[in-house]
């Protein structure tokens, strides 16, 4: 059984981390499907993909967390919603369940008969990207809220400085 | 070092596993890029993106080869030469040099300062990928040029009854 | 029961006639979708979709087809093979089965898990759009292969000069 | 004389009847543009262009509107003003006047030499999408507010359902 | 030396007209890009491409700026931060520096490697293009903060009266 | 009185320069304007806009054209023909009349009721662009083809190579 896990990691944080290991306890594999693929340097998606894809992959590794169970795929939004499970469909290996928090996103698969589950969710209050970004944007303590691996990472390629940069602007 | 090996795997086949082996004895890491990856059921591009990249990634598991040093990264079209190596920069890990047997992607990666190397070829007039997908739509022996994991699996998911269906209505 | 019919209709011909008439005759309500909505002035699509609606309509009414059972509707190309179905479906009422002569569109559907049915056809070697748009094209005798209400507002419009004039230029 | 009506119609509601109405009393024909088609299940526009275009055919064959003097049309947004009005004039039939209270659409189709109308409006603090829908997702009496056949079909059809989950998950 | 001037210049002020005669002091060439070209008629751009360029080809030419050293370029938004550089170099001659006093704008290019360099400001609480687009809307007086033949044009042409509707509609 | 040129100057050549000059002689005003803006790195365009436009400014100040009279503006491609016109007339100045040898763009202006009128025509069998690309693949003789100083340019920035190098992937 294959699980897929749809969500921005703007960043990949420890309630991110959590979702991925209690979905490996029941299933055989999972795709961690990137959104908004396509965005960058933006208060909302500051890191690009590819950024995104190496931290998570890097952070996977650091957690040993099986890897050959994992795929790690980029979607970019196409902004119309009646037809976006079909493209996340034709870009991701088939599944069998979605895991979400995001209420429209389970909606949009429910409509579509594909099956949606939930996980147990940590401290939600401090645990979101929201949160992070501005904890980040402000140069408060953030790293506690992700897993140590993906602070490192954010710390040597200085993504830390461009979410500073770009929350800066809009002052 | 990581390197980024630009194909579109329609399908992946023994040259494309051969040069994915050649890379990892000089480099750390590598990025498969799946191009035209929004494009599927057509006689050029048979397969969706998901499924190439199940298929790859359960190829290269069968291969043994170490998966933790592997990306395999979808990149839709852009149709739009001048952007493309921005739109391929955003959407994989940062690399250090391109491999590819396509003059054109060459000539782009080149253009903006970026190292091109290349491998030595398998048997071209066979192994390639328009050759196999033409001998799979006449339903001639196919399976000796790819590697045995994708044969099996392109059969299993009925794959090589698309093409014989793409081709078949251009008659 | 509704059934979607699916076409270019650049024109509307004696053949789509006949399968809007076969349709009825089993089904309470019939979509016609308009495919390639957005292409204009080309040979392959010499006519804009709301001249095709206005001609659609104009001759089912005087063919004396029940209106009230039918819905006329543009859908434009994605030119995205695995996202066309749900395209479709978004911009179209629920449907149970499709008519189509198109193999590849009969895939997509089919792929999707929804029923295809053919109608019978009439002359083909005459009756088809590109016949016609060629026989337009040489000013030769077209009027036999439409209905008379095509034919009199494809001339009323001046639409053949139009299609006189396209094929013209790629001398 | 062809008349053409511009809306979203999220829902279609007793404005809009009349407006259809009062349209017919003088023009020989009319033809319903369903903007913002390509839109669905977000607050603004929660149902699809194919919803929409079945539930206002139902609505007015309810009606008693004669249904042969009818165009409903679906037109996606460009999201481009300076190219809209030719955007439309390609997918709808030919018009000599359009029906709008929207301050843009009229400015748009006036700079473009198109002859601008306006029709009696009803209770407009009450009788407008925004409300009606806002009414919906509080389930409030939102049905007096519609056409009979059209709060039959959203009733039916669950659309209410969505419009509640829709706004829900904004809180 | 060619330096790129970044602006949508909507409209063109007199801070703009300093731009451009600070950079001519110092570069041979001029390239003035204008910025989300493809859009109009909304508040934050209600001209056109085509109405920003004559304006300011002719504004330059009545301030006796040697026309012989400035490109105006349009170039339309992407609406993807990362690829936006590329699409940029594309549209216009090579350049060596960029001025801007947009902090992304800036981000974007130097995160390329581009330098990117600034201009004295003038008066940036009066002259900036949102205060004179609302100066406008309130038809107070703004003629002081543009060049004189920019003023001039705006109201040979009634785009003032373009901006007083589109600010009314919203109320 | 201000005319428009639409062509894609690839490469600009002498029948180009020819034109601006009859044009010059009857008209205040002309806009160049750069068709299919967006591509590059093909056999059929091989130059980027901005190339196109500086080699095109250069050119015409080196031939003495008053440099005051002209404008340059790229312009993207649409690939929807029932809309071109309108996204023309948005990115550049208002004109009275357009000059082309393209039947299509003919046709798609008068179509909207706008005036098109033609130069003499140089040797056409020789000075088109698709012949001289051709030519420069074969490292035949070209230069007489084009103006001096486009040629000069061609060669100093070695556009050359690259028509060599994209027409020799081909084989």
């Amino acid at each position: 059984m294959r699980a897929l896990f749809v969500g921005r990691f703007q960043p990949f944080h420890k309630g991110h981390l959590s979702t991925v290991k209690q979905i490996l306890e029941k299933f055989d594999e999972l795709i961690i499907m990137i959104g908004s693929a396509q965005y960058s340097h933006t208060e909302h998606n500051p890191f690009t993909a590819g950024e995104r894809i190496e931290i998570i992959k890097e952070t996977l590794l650091d957690e040993n967390i099986p890897f050959e169970a994992i795929y790690i795929i980029p979607v970019p939004d196409t902004g119309i919603h009646p037809i976006w499970v079909a493209h996340v469909q034709s870009l991701v290996p088939s599944f069998d369940v979605v895991f979400t928090h995001n209420k429209l996103v389970e909606k949009l698969f429910t409509d579509k008969g594909i099956k949606v589950q939930h996980t147990r969710l940590l401290d939600r209050a401090h645990i979101s990207g929201t949160e992070i970004r501005k904890k980040i944007a402000k140069q408060e303590n953030w790293e506690q809220y992700v897993p140590p691996k993906t602070a490192e990472l954010i710390k040597k390629k200085r993504l830390d400085l461009r979410i500073i940069e770009l929350f800066g602007e809009q002052k």
